[in-house]
């Protein structure tokens, strides 16, 4: 079973660190822990074969039973610090917490339940083991990346970006048919941004109108069981102009650049650095403000980032996005970004999940 | 201006606590005191008149700027730690915190940059404010609440709720109506309970299918500026049996008997008290498992907390919802919500922000 093979790389990497046991608070590593998808939750962890604890409150009596069968339920709003004692009881001396997501209040109760027991930080364990995904969560992303794919293609099918549409109308309409194709809900506010909009990197869409010879730039993703899919498209309403053209084929460029430096090991920065050149050698490293990517899974922005100060490697397993782009101030911009999933060997290329084409589409 | 009148209520309230300058991390708090509503920011505000300042990051220069231009903006990636360490050069003794809010890896950094300065736990100190709306904040409620009551409204006469629909279409429906009717999104997952369903008092919309006979309890609400509405309505499809309508009528009964124990100065548990007792009455105590109400405003929960176990009492401007519900297990059950600001005497009625009928409506 999944989750109990995810609890098992959790707690050798407890054993390693010193640690008897571990409470989780961070909802998202509950979940990935145990597949619990309450709103209300805590898992203790041990380093041993016992069971892990998950506490809920009575809302979820029933969901956890069928969503975490395996692991011993406990129904208590005070979850986390129940969870502590009862870790100080079975004699854990110390025990592992997450500083980075447990407030300074929350850390008061804590130390009042944990009766000697040390409370260790432990922030960030479990989000580098979710930094490389197992078979089951790729097959989730590869869901959430085909659900925005065919939205994608039918939003440009039936003709929805067409000149006179505000960017609000087409955002809703795209979001829509991502549920018509499985979505559980769009992955964060889809970026609908059209002329000189598309050069703010993150613009929000509002009622302006598409008009002939614009930029539409398009930043969206699905939510699939938990898993976001993200994806930069940017098309032209009508014949490119000289310099809509020759950013496009920049970024293009840069985009491959980047798609191609994606190998277990790589450096990250060095991952960066091979689409930025290819941006700043035509001339447009000003304008290029952003990473070129960064993790995801669970959360739409997860580790590792991709940029030009990110320290460490590519690990094989990966699922990272590849977005450079190109935004001339009060004229426009161009982004592409591709999901993809690092291979697990450095000859091998790495898995494509977006795949709508890529080439200037011109509507 | 409404933020520097939050602002000047929050400076009196730091000056009563002894405390020379709050930080204010807290999101949704920075959005109520600044009206900035960016992703990430921080705020430093001051108890005598000295200028506050806003954090943010880069992506946020331009937005910063637009939104808070009387506040000084300081672009930081490292904003809390920044604006602390502000606040010791300026010679501040003791800062206030959110305890609540920062993480105990966050504090760390606070420590670092404090150099001396003191921080204070101020937990809840701007949640506090917040409790009792002001005349802009009600006004926008009442936008989010009419366009959920129009939605509603629009989606009961296109004849949206009919046998075979599935829960899942008619929750869909009802979003993309809130959002015609001048929505910027549904204030949380909307809630269509159909038959057996409509006995869970949360559950998420499924494929399940509408029949005759059913129970349909749609609990929603819509998004307006950053105000949550919040209202449940219960329908019959086709005539009510005996069971059904004996209910609805004790629900009915209950939530009218909430309303009408919602003065100022009442006590919260007293209010909880008053539509309980009506369902106690009727012999369905046991069905009723939750509290009558809450808070609603820049968050779907806010305080005050309305149920048996709460302290205080309810203040003059508060926005609440009252929600009694009685859920027959595998049989199905009614939920009628609306959302009321409290009056500003006792003898004055509250105003009632969600207008959708609360007859039994037969489809």
């Amino acid at each position: 079973m999944t989750h109990s093979s995810r609890r098992l790389r959790l707690s050798a990497a407890l054993g390693a660190a010193g640690l008897d046991a571990m409470l989780v608070t961070d909802l998202v590593n509950v979940r990935y822990l145990s597949g619990f998808t309450g709103s209300a939750g805590a898992l203790l962890i041990y380093a041993d074969e016992r069971t892990p604890l998950l506490a809920t409150d009575g809302r979820y009596r029933t969901q956890v039973a069928q969503q975490a069968p395996d692991l011993q339920a406990v129904i208590e709003r005070a979850g986390p610090s129940h969870l502590v004692a009862h870790a100080a009881a079975a004699g854990a001396r110390r025990v592992g917490f997450e500083g980075h997501v447990v407030t300074v209040d929350g850390f008061d109760a804590l130390s009042k339940a944990a009766d000697g027991t040390e409370l260790v930080r432990a922030s960030g364990m479990v989000e580098a083991l979710r930094e490389v995904k197992d078979a089951g969560e790729v097959a989730l992303l590869r869901l959430a990346c085909e659900a925005a794919d065919a939205a994608l293609r039918d939003l440009v099918d039936r003709g929805g970006l067409r000149p006179g549409r505000t960017e609000r109308e087409v955002g809703r309409e795209l979001e829509a048919l991502m549920l018509d194709h499985g979505a559980d809900a769009a992955s964060f506010e889809t970026i609908v941004a059209t002329g000189a909009n598309s050069a703010v990197p993150h613009h929000r869409p509002t009622d302006a109108v598409l008009a002939a010879g614009d930029f539409v730039k398009i930043d969206f993703g699905a939510l699939v069981a938990g898993y976001h899919s993200d994806m930069t498209r940017t098309f032209v309403l009508g014949p490119a102009a000289d310099w809509q053209a020759e950013i496009y084929q920049v970024v293009a460029a840069a985009q491959r650049a980047g798609r191609e430096a994606l190998h277990p090991g790589a450096r990250l920065r060095d991952v960066d650095a091979a689409a930025r050149a290819v941006i700043a050698d035509a001339g447009y490293a000003e304008t290029f403000s952003h990473g070129l990517g960064h993790g995801v899974g669970l959360r739409i922005h997860e580790a590792p980032g991709i940029n030009a100060a990110a320290d460490g490697t590519l690990l094989a397993g990966a699922v990272v996005t590849v977005e450079p782009g190109v935004y001339l101030a009060d004229r426009g911009g161009v982004r592409i970004e591709d999901t993809l999933v690092v291979a697990d060997t450095a000859g091998q290329a790495p898995e494509l999940l977006t795949r709508f084409p890529k080439e200037l589409t011109i509507l």
